[in-house]
Formats: C-alpha cells, structure tokens, sequence
C-alpha cells in the first residue's frame, strides 16, 4: 500500500476546471465580490473534496462536465461555510493567509458567504439532478445544525456520541454528499449508491479524527493557530476524550468530567501537554485507522478499476497526510 | 377597482400550509433554531409573496402542494435575507417585534439565516422542477449582489439607473421569482411564463417605491425607526431623486448632487422635511402607479379567471396599503 498522493495527478486537469468554474460565479457581479473569491481561491487548500467526487464520478461512468459541476458546488459550499465559520470564530489567518474577516467589515463578509450559498446552490442544480440538489440542501442544513449545536451545546462536555455527531455534522456529513451525489448523477444501482456513501462517511469520519489529532501533535507553525486550540476554547476532541477515560483521576481531567471548563491558561496548557504524551494520541489514531480500513473494505465491493486504485490511495492518504 | 385585501381569502389555508411547511423546517434540528423559527414566523408580515405565488399558480393550473412548496422556499428565503439585513444593519426591531439579533450573538444569528437558506434550498429542490430550483438560486445571488453593492458603492449616489438597478435585486427580483417560478411549475408555454414574469418585475418595482416613499411620509410608530432613516444613513431613493433634479438649487441639494453626504443631523432633518412637503412624493407615487398599471396591462393578456381577478386586486394594493 502507497502513501503517495499521486490520485491528484489524473484529476489535475478536472480541478483546473473546477476552480475556473469557482472563479467565475462573481462574473457579472460587485467587482468585490470577484476580488474576494479570487482571494478565497487562491488560499484554498489541496481541493480534496473535488478530487473525491470527481474520481467517484469517473469510477461509477458520470458525465465528466455534470462531476466538475458537482465538485465546484461542493467545494464552493465548503468555502462559503469556512468565511462565516473565520467570522464567527474571529480567526484572521486559515492556511497562514489572512482570512476574509480580517480585512473587510463583518457584514461584508456575512454577504460574501451568503453570496458564495447562493452560486454554490446555482451549481448544485446546474447538475440537473433533483435527488443531487436536494442531498446538497440538507447536507447544508445538517452542517450549519452542527455549528449552532456547537455553539450552544458542545461547550465542555465531553460525551462521545456528541464527538461523533458534531465531526459528522462538520466533515463527514459533506464527504459522504461528494461520494453520493457522484452515485447520483451516474448510471448506478441503489445499492453502489449506498455503498459510496458509507464510504465517504468513513472517510469523512478519519479525516476529522486526524485533524482534531494535528490539534495536539502538529506545532504552531503548520497550524496557523496555537497546539491543543480547540480545547482552549473548551471543545473536547477525540485525544481529550480517550485521555479522560484512560485517566479519570487526573485532576485537570476531573474537573472536565464534573462538567466544567478548564478556565486558566496554564491548567489548559497543562492538559494540552499531558495528552500528547499520553497514549490518547495512539488510541485516537487506531480509531481514524479503523475508519479507513472500513472505507477500503467498502472500496473492495466495487469492480476493479484505475479510479478505485486511486480512491484507495486517497483513503491512505487521509490518515498518512500531514497538516 | 377596488382596493379591498379580499384576496387574501381565497389563500388563507394555503398560507397556513405555507407557515406551517416553513415552521417544520427546524425539527429534527437544534432546539434553539425551532425557537429562533417560530419567532421569526410570529413575527412575519402579511405573506404577500406566498400570496402571489399561490395566486399565480392556481391561475396557470400548477399542482397546489408545489405551489405551497416554492411558496414556502421563498417566503424562507426572504425571512433569511432579513435575519442577515437586521444583523448587518444593527436593527433591534422589524415591524415592532424585537430581532433575532437584538437577543443572540452576532455568530447564532449568523448560523441561523444561513440554516434558514440551506432549508429554504431544500423547500425549493421539493418542487422537483430543476428550472425552478435553478431561477432560486440565482434570485439569491442577486438579492445578495445587491446588498453587497449598497454596502460598498451606494452611500450617497445620487442616480436613478443605480437606483433602479437596487431596487431591482432588492425586492423585484424576488417578486418576479414569485411569478416565474410558479409559471415554471405549471403546464403553461414560454410566452405565459415571460409574462408572468415581466408581472411579478413591475409589482415589485412598485412595491419598493411604495417602500421607499413610506420611508418619508408615514410616521416613526409605524416605521418602527425614524422618518427618513434612509436618507440618514446615506441611502438615496426615488424621492430624494426627484427632489434633487426638480431643486438642483436648493443648498443640501447642491452637496448631495456634488457627491457629498449630508453629515449633520439637522441638514438631514432639514432635506427631509423639505422632501416630505414637496411635489417629489406625488411624482414618485406616479411612477409607482405608472408600474402598476403596467402590471395590470399584463394581467389582462392572460385568460380572465376568480386568480386573475384577486391578482388585479393585488396589484392595486401594492400600491394603496399602509406600511
């Protein structure tokens, strides 16, 4: 089994596509607006989302201008959540480049994300597929669900199957949309379409496991923001999870459990420290791995063919990446 | 010709299927967005663009259950774009009732209007009519265009194309989506739809000049913020538009027509009253009326029917109702 990630190659010029197809949603629109996804485009990251559905799309006999389309709303929708998300969180770097809050007032960024919604949606039914259009709505309502249960609800507690809902909500949720709106616009049975749909849930699952792991084992350079940052802001992640059931009598970790927040830099720092050297991290990738095994498993169903080689090399490569 | 709000009647079930479709949008979802829907339902106006869309489609024959539905998606639409205005704006009240933003934090109310656009999505993917869902999505980019370009290029410009153009993406486009998408969701030939839709384009023109007049002539307690709050935030409509080209000599005039804003409470104050007590109201509610009878002259193109009567009836209330 390779770690290369040599499945970006064949859809290299699809991408192209892609992001052309991206840009030119501002056309006919506030100058802006252009200059602004412009931006948005050129600090975006390895466009692995497209390159799922497109290589989903190819293995299962879509047409290939319908997947371009498909991947562009798809990634359009995903950067147009990020812009609210940066706003929310007050972030002002994503990827080391200075996120769109940063430099415009926040009701124009409200009205770039809302803008970026609206021609995402435009794309979606550009496919013409009605069952693809409405999988797209709700995965865009189960994705803002999960912020605001986030923002409400997920605050310092540390519940497992709300782990599980909320990295649903925020990652899997759209990973399984790329592989099954890929199904939904090709000539495949009920049953292929639900086989790559659970194989974009694991997928989706793995790849916000291993993200929430970079949280405590990356450094502050690669991440653009300070180690262990989601627990700062008080959310408990897979790592803090696994280490507060491995050791319930750690004192930081008591006063997690009891329902509180940590609330002193130090005592957070502390912890942050604590589960990365622990063996919260292992467990936590054994958990993102066992995802991948299942998504590979699912892979195996489906007849052999260069784009399903390819798909296993992404489903390695979303455990084996780095930040 | 009257100007009673009979029609009304003949749709009172369906908009209460309307709102109910709209209020069910939040189950399975966040308590808190079910609370944040049922008070901005509660505190809806009078549903004139369901009413539209559910006259429009019974008069070309659409299936009533679609009509509820597209009427549903765009009546949600339009309640999200006000989530986000009210926000943006900083407004703590819509038609006396206190705002979302006026009690949540600027990021829950955020997340709601974007909730509100994902389901309001899914409502219109429901009617199954891709050119439907299609026209939906653009509508949005256009409203959210608009206010893009209000925000950044409209303080203090005094031109009537511009205004037009404003007025356009801020109410007539959704009027006009009312129309076409219910003519798009009927058995009705191309010429029909076009009509339809050059209706729904003159009603909302006029809708919004009424608006815009209201700003000056109606009084505070009804407004629910001060008289000429437009023009206090720089904003220039028809009004002043007439009134600056029927007094270029008039001093606050002069600074506006120079490409000034008028900064100081009491010249506002002033150029509002001089405004209200001018001839630039009666001219503006001509070319409302003008708009009006233009969409008249439409109606009567298509075969005479109980809908095309209560649309007549409609019409003539865009013009005639209070705030």
């Amino acid at each position: 089994m390779s770690t290369t990630t040599s499945f970006f190659i064949p859809v290299q010029e699809q991408i192209h596509r892609v992001e052309g197809l991206m840009r030119s949603q501002a056309e006919g629109h506030n100058p802006d607006l252009k200059a602004a996804l412009d931006h948005l485009i050129a600090s975006g990251g390895k466009r692995i989302r497209p390159t799922l559905t497109i290589l989903t799309g190819r293995m299962l006999g879509a047409d290939e201008d319908r997947a371009v389309t498909l991947a562009a709303a798809i990634e359009l929708l995903h950067t147009a959540t990020l812009v609210h998300d940066d706003l929310i969180d007050g972030s002002l770097l994503r990827r080391g480049i200075p996120t769109l809050n940063s430099r415009w007032s926040p009701g124009a960024t409200v009205l770039t994300g809302d803008f970026l919604f609206a021609r995402a949606a435009k794309l979606a039914a550009d496919t013409e597929s009605v069952p693809a259009i409405s999988l797209f709505a709700t995965t865009l309502g189960i994705i803002v669900n999960g912020e605001i249960t986030q923002l409400f609800n997920s605050r310092c507690r540390a519940d497992r199957e709300e782990y599980y809902q909320r990295i649903y909500a925020k990652t899997a949720s759209l990973f399984e949309t790329c592989t099954t709106c890929a199904a939904l616009i090709s000539p495949v049975d009920q049953e292929t379409t639900d086989l790559v749909r659970q194989y974009g849930y694991d997928i989706g699952m793995a790849f916000q496991i291993i993200d929430d792991v970079f949280d405590f084992t990356s450094d502050q350079s690669k991440l653009g923001k300070p180690v262990g940052s989601d627990l700062r802001q008080g959310l408990i992640t897979l790592p803090t999870l696994h280490f507060l059931e491995n050791h319930p009598d750690d004192e930081d970790a008591q006063e997690i459990i009891s329902g509180d927040c940590l609330y002193y830099d130090e005592q957070v720092g502390r912890l942050v420290e604590k589960i990365r050297a622990s063996d919260a991290i292992a467990s936590s990738l054994v958990e993102a791995n066992n995802y991948v095994d299942q998504a590979l498993e699912k892979l195996q169903r489906l007849p052999a063919c260069p784009e399903r080689s390819y798909l296993e090399e992404l489903t390695l490569y979303i455990t084996r990446r780095n930040v």
